[in-house]
């Protein structure tokens, strides 16, 4: 389903294209820009279903609650916005309609009230079978803060906040019915790098930028695509306490993919993990034409890496 | 579900209502508002469930697609507003993942580009069993134009646009095996009020509106309980060619339900007809206090009415 999703979203954009804008950018960011005059506005929306994004076996309710807001605030963050409101749709089978939900929304609740967001509207609905959830997020920025996936430029350094795989590693530790290992904790509650996405969006020496849920294997080929470049990556930079898969092609870890202008990488770094508390590790460069190169210590690798998939 | 459904969103506002607003208005209205200087951005989240909102069986994915912009875009022309955008998340199971989907595009595509909106966002999953889809709409009206619930006024004079009663009257020929009645056709492809919720956006002289969406025997009591005011209805004057049961209790017509200062009634509904070529209906007037009064050629009726309901 990511591929046919993929496709999926390049069939529709092109459907689409020759309808009016009405203000907005055209499809293909982690949001929708609508231009406010001083600020920017930013959009994003996704679709949590049971049995494919979460079950009810693994996950409890104010986790799921917690994470469907999270998941969705990332995309903000990746904009370099400052999520303010979100919607929220619910659609819930009878099993799921009294403490189950009420569980959720505590989850959401705090999640909510953690970046100090609004909810601003939604709906709910029964279900005959599973339960859909539906978060619209909405962020704010000073215009000139928004980040895009297309605004890489060849000799950037690529680098990313906090540490990768730590997700996936905590999703096959639940898969084997280890629950409570610090990899499955940081699954079951994701964290969205909020203060940091704003921060970087402050700075215009940051160019590109996107959120990692899919895996950085198959996220940094958004970015080159939308930049027109291509991208080096050295495995043995990748900051990970855990195998290279889960830290290239394991999803769901909300950590910050980005490119800096080389000559301002390390004040950047050391003024950004002073301000947050959270790394920025360089493991890679943009280059030009549209290859994406692995290497080990600084030669070319042969590893095959694929991004992360649900299914 | 519809009571729960209302208990929930009274306990959600309630659960939220000190968190930081961020600009928005509090839920409580069709969509909720953003103030943006001197324009107003509104936007409205809703889910539709397959099997409990549409069957694939009675309709078609052009019809579904067609029909999940409409009643969207409907709670956009409510507030006075203009559509310009929406997102669209879609859950789909296999079955419904080649050809249904390419069809259900093809009639959200045609309503979008029927009223000049882009597509600007969106999330596509797999789902293990059901079709579930998301919508959201984003409208943009001068500031002053947006309309609230809450602004109804005693004395003043209470109308409906078009007729009440097709679409439920159509919902009823389906589920007799009849299609392709006028009313069942009226069902499956819903029109929103586009044109006329923008130009009675314009008028100072419409105090409250909303759309009709679970019939008006439930939905006026919305405009009631916002405006702390009470309303008197004759069921003789509400425009259908149905029984009055479907004309009062009956949901998914999508027209809008307002109130207007009643000496600028007959201006304001001249004007907006030939304008728009819609009739605009008086039935009933906004009273003091907080009961609903049904009249029968203005003689309190004893007739029992309740909206209606999915399940």
């Amino acid at each position: 389903m990511k591929k046919s999703e993929f496709s999926f979203i390049g069939d529709i954009a092109k459907m689409f294209a020759t309808l009016p804008h009405n203000g907005f950018e055209p499809i293909g960011d982690d949001c929708t820009v609508l231009d406010m005059g001083d600020d920017a506005l930013v959009i994003s929306t996704d679709m949590l279903i049971e049995d494919v994004h979460f079950l009810r076996s693994a996950s409890s309710a104010e986790e799921i609650g917690h994470k469907s807001l999270m998941v969705n605030i990332s995309d903000v963050a990746a904009m370099g916005a400052t999520p303010i409101a979100t919607l929220l749709s619910l659609s819930l089978p009878e099993t799921a309609q009294g403490e189950w939900m009420e569980g959720f929304m505590r989850g959401y609740h705090e999640a909510s009230s953690k970046h100090g967001m609004a909810l601003v509207g939604g709906d709910t609905t029964a279900s005959r079978d599973k339960i859909a959830i539906n978060v619209v997020a909405i962020g704010r920025a000073p215009k000139q803060n928004i980040k895009r996936r297309s605004a890489a430029q060849v000799g950037d350094v690529v680098c990313v906040t906090g540490k990768l795989g730590t997700s996936s590693k905590g999703l096959v530790d639940i898969m084997f019915g280890d629950l409570n290992t610090t990899a499955a904790k940081a699954h079951r509650i994701a964290q969205a790098r909020i203060r940091e996405g704003a921060w970087l969006g402050g700075r215009e020496e940051v160019h590109a930028m996107m959120d990692i849920s899919d895996g950085i294997a198959s996220d940094i080929r958004h970015i080159m695509e939308s930049s027109g470049v291509g991208a080096e990556i050295d495995i043995r930079l990748i900051p990970t306490d855990y195998d290279i898969r889960f830290a290239t092609t394991g999803g769901e870890d909300y950590e910050l993919l980005l490119s800096i202008a080389k000559e301002h990488f390390e004040t950047i770094a050391e003024a950004f993990t002073t301000a947050t508390g959270t790394p920025l590790t360089a493991i890679g460069r943009i280059t030009e034409g549209s290859d994406l190169v692995w290497l080990e210590d600084g030669t070319p690798s042969d590893i095959e890496l694929r991004g992360f998939s649900h299914f």
